[in-house]
């Protein structure tokens, strides 16, 4: 019996890159707005790295961000007058289509929660400016660490109070379940084939047999029927 | 300019007394379902001080209720065969009349989050129950640490990025507002006169001069205006 639902948000929930890209776009005409997203979420990778393997430790995401965007703009060759302000894009991302009314309909049968790699601030903006109706806010500032670390999805079961078989992780990406099954969480996939636009490639199939495979959050409430 | 509403939970939002005697008087129908949930209520704040104190470490209020029911029922002469489906009241505590509209149209004004004692698995449970409409869980579980300790309230503003001076603590307990202002929080009292009956004599009127002073949540939402 699941009793939560913890979901991935960059990808999963909202569509980072359309909605960076906009943000870029206003502040950056002259650059190509597409490659200026996807070389800034290139860097997220790296620098969380850095925290999981412990050369640094745990700094929220909206700083590692910003420091990204000082490496891509000297990249592009770009100086902004109020880089902290195109940073804030990340705080307004498009929910893709299906999730709030996805989230309205599993919020009716378990308790909901973001279990991201952004800090609860963000995760607080990202749910006020695309309205999801998140119970309550876990992931990687409740852990001090970045998932896939086993610590993230461990403080989040624990903070719900439950074990890990009664909490499921919802996401696009087949590594993020991975990295939940492996502590006992239970897993759906719903994959995202345009979150790296039309020529992605990694995570349109799933790669294991995980417990759900949903087309989308409505779909996945329909099967946790 | 305030952000964040940061809220006390238990008798500023939710009225605990009756709504935890209902509870009591289902598993004890013997018992004076009041006066056990005052008892019950009065092993609260002790508890709390020897985490305070740093003679114990850092446990849930969910923790604390339990340990605290069994000292109640010796008390009392009672033996339940469940406890911990009766120390679940903590879970179903009705809002006060105002909260939820008064909550609604906060959040239009500000983000809005308990700061309470409670975890964030019983946050999470009541605002489940009483359609409470939080932007996120802050309070003392993400401080490991018990009101009115400087930690939870400024772990409460760093969480959402914000310097102190632009978050207001909202309780109808002046001792719970004075430990956020002495760390620079705004303030706001809202007195509850019945939270503990009909004879309440504590937190009937304001003891400073808080930033705002409300009749209800309604009232605070059209000062804040």
């Amino acid at each position: 019996m699941v009793h939560a639902l913890i979901f991935d948000v960059f990808g999963t929930c909202v569509d980072w890159r359309t909605s960076v890209a906009r943000d870029v776009a206003q502040h950056i005409p002259q650059v190509n707005a597409l490659d200026f997203a996807d070389a800034w979420r290139a860097e997220y990778d790296p620098a969380m790295a850095r925290i999981r393997e412990g050369q640094r430790g745990y700094i929220a995401l909206d700083n590692l961000h910003r420091e990204n965007l000082d490496r891509i703009c000297e990249r592009f060759g770009v100086t902004l007058p109020d880089p902290e302000s195109l940073n804030r894009a990340w705080e307004r991302l498009d929910p893709w289509p299906d999730v709030v009314r996805g989230l309205q309909a599993l919020k009716r049968k378990a308790m909901i929660a973001p279990c991201s790699n952004g800090s609860i601030a963000l995760m607080t903006h990202l749910a006020r400016y695309g309205g999801l109706p998140w119970d309550c806010i876990l992931g990687a500032e409740i852990a001090q660490a970045y998932k896939p670390s086993p610590a993230v999805y461990m403080a989040s079961c624990a903070a719900l109070q439950l074990p890990p078989h009664e909490v499921m992780m919802v996401a696009a990406h087949n590594s993020d379940l991975a990295g939940a099954r492996a502590v006992g969480l239970k897993t759906a996939f719903v994959p995202r084939p345009t979150e790296h636009g039309p020529g992605q490639i990694l995570d349109l199939e799933p790669t294991e047999a995980w417990d759900l495979i949903a087309t989308d959050f409505l779909d996945l409430a329909r099967q946790l029927t």
